[in-house]
């Protein structure tokens, strides 16, 4: 069997973990792309591997693209499909797979539908797959599927993920409204409508039930101390009842009449608080489910590098997770798991 | 399309959680056996629908599964494998689909080989498949295989559950050494060599990863509470210092060095104590699981009927739940998850 060959799309602090990864799982990375920086010099040191890999970092992806045979691209460039669209089709027109870790990309049907249409006729064109998976996939979205088949009658679903905006550097904190006033935040939030992560996260989880969507609705607001908070990324104070970040409600009502609540929030964190992913299936009977301490950035990368033989298998097109075979930690060198497998 | 026509095998408590959730789910229940109680009578009655269904209780299986046409045939009778063995035989040999919530049934290649092979091959001639399902099926298999997804690298799996036994009657109770002293718990467990349905599921994540077992141990002891215990079940108290009930634990090692262990705890609860799941994954990253108040019971039987589709889809022989698709919530009548339905 040969080994699958992979090119790195964006080589930022995501790429030191996806490419030991991948190599450490007998993935052969044979190219990296990244137009802003570390251009010229050689993968293995810039992603931390500590030797050469003998892949100089290069900023023309039409060039790399059409010059290098390989079986999967890995995009790890933003969260939103607009922000990659143009890397997707250039992936796409050169017969390589996708896999991303934008966090949109997990269900970008509802959000942005016609750029996503657009990436599935080509991919169907072209006979290759591009999916979107991460943290996401497992955590947000298939485990709360699985756990739905252990109950007779849903009533309601609820989720509540949290995270610490100081662990993401200066930008992540201003992106999140941190230091603003209420005024501040919510002047902010009409010019820019983000769709939140968490609704793609409820897209996917009725998609693998069934389910379509009848209502949706998001709504944001800034999360608030009654204590000052010390800001690590940015070295300042926020003072007592400034935002701390940024919570993100979206509701939804399925065309079953069951809803969805879920609750995603982004803030610097009081002395005694931790990451949160906690969902409540509700109805005949109630199940509960929790991970503490959820180890968001890590398997983000380890997921999209197990999702790698999934995506080579599947059939052409956006394949969204959900219509995946369930993700699965990989024992062996990923080539082991792809189906009749002829690079290239 | 055509309902899905089920007959009940075994009705008993858990028969009263089935047979109304498949009705409800667009199931024709056609058929219920049971040799030893309830023979005659109606079976909406006896299951608590507060209604009949014109379906009498039968206590001749052969009868009742030659003369029925059915989909498939829900077992609730037994634990193990070897105490439903000739009931899933007349099943198969007469053409019905199976499905139980026999805990050994998850995966009962290793513990009862033989008897296994036997239904796999009689399954296969008849074109038939049985599988087990049941709480098991998520919360201590597939949830775990899934979130092993997230794992770079794993190290070890470990896993705590536990339940009270004083919730299920006062054979249960007995049955786990209640009341007896640590040597004459000993030289019962000496008598009895019952697997662990620890063991199961070890098998079943293990299948689902592709690693196979190297070495498996099994080791019971008693429960033991330093304050003495009232048991509901038989009205009795169990002095302090003797088994409040049963500690299984279960260690693997599989082929590739990971070492698992898992702890089922089975006792009379001390006033602060309720009902775990809780599983860690660790190597990179670490990851947590844990149910609040899992709903075993509920679950077992919501699931063993959501299963029903799957288990008529899926191809002959034995087939365990790790080769199905993941278990889903079924937000519609039953048969309309059937692949190409015609019954019978």
């Amino acid at each position: 069997m040969q080994k699958i060959k992979a090119i790195q799309f964006g080589v930022g602090a995501m790429s030191r973990m996806t490419v030991p990864y991948m190599i450490e799982k007998g993935v052969d990375v044979i190219g990296a792309i990244d137009p802003f920086a570390n251009v010229g010099k050689d993968l293995g040191e810039v992603v931390g591997l500590g030797r050469t890999l003998g892949v100089k970092i290069s900023d023309n992806p039409e060039k790399t693209l059409s010059e290098l045979e390989a079986d999967i691209v890995v995009i790890t460039i933003a969260s939103f499909v607009e922000q990659i669209f143009d890397q997707i089709r250039m992936c796409v027109e050169n017969n390589k797979n996708v896999v991303t870790i934008a966090e949109e990309a997990l269900s970008p049907w509802f959000t942005s539908p016609d750029l996503t249409s657009k990436i599935d006729k080509l991919a169907k064109d072209y006979g290759v797959t591009v999916t979107g998976s991460g943290y996401q996939d497992i955590f947000w979205s298939n485990m709360i599927s699985l756990l739905t088949g252990g109950s007779h009658r849903i009533d309601s679903i609820t989720g509540l993920a949290r995270y610490n905006v100081d662990d993401y550097g200066p930008e992540v904190a201003r992106s999140h409204g941190v230091n603003l006033s209420k005024e501040e935040f919510d002047r902010e939030e009409e010019k820019q409508e983000i769709p939140s992560f968490m609704i793609m996260c409820v897209e996917s989880i009725c998609s693998a039930i069934g389910w379509t969507i009848k209502e949706l609705s998001q709504k944001n607001m800034p999360t608030v101390s009654s204590m000052d908070l010390h800001v690590k990324s940015t070295d300042t104070k926020v003072p007592a009842g400034k935002a701390t970040g940024r919570k993100e409600i979206v509701e939804a009502t399925t065309n079953t009449g069951v809803k969805i609540k879920v609750e995603l929030v982004g803030k610097v964190y009081e002395p005694d608080e931790t990451d949160v992913n906690e969902w409540h299936i509700k109805g005949i009977p109630d199940i509960h489910v929790e991970n503490v301490n959820p180890p968001t950035a890590v398997s983000t990368c380890a997921s999209c590098v197990n999702r790698i033989p999934d995506v080579i298998n599947a059939p052409p097109g956006y394949v969204t997770v959900e219509n995946l075979p369930p993700l699965r930690y990989r024992a062996y060198p990923l080539h082991f798991y792809v189906d009749h497998h002829e690079c290239c």
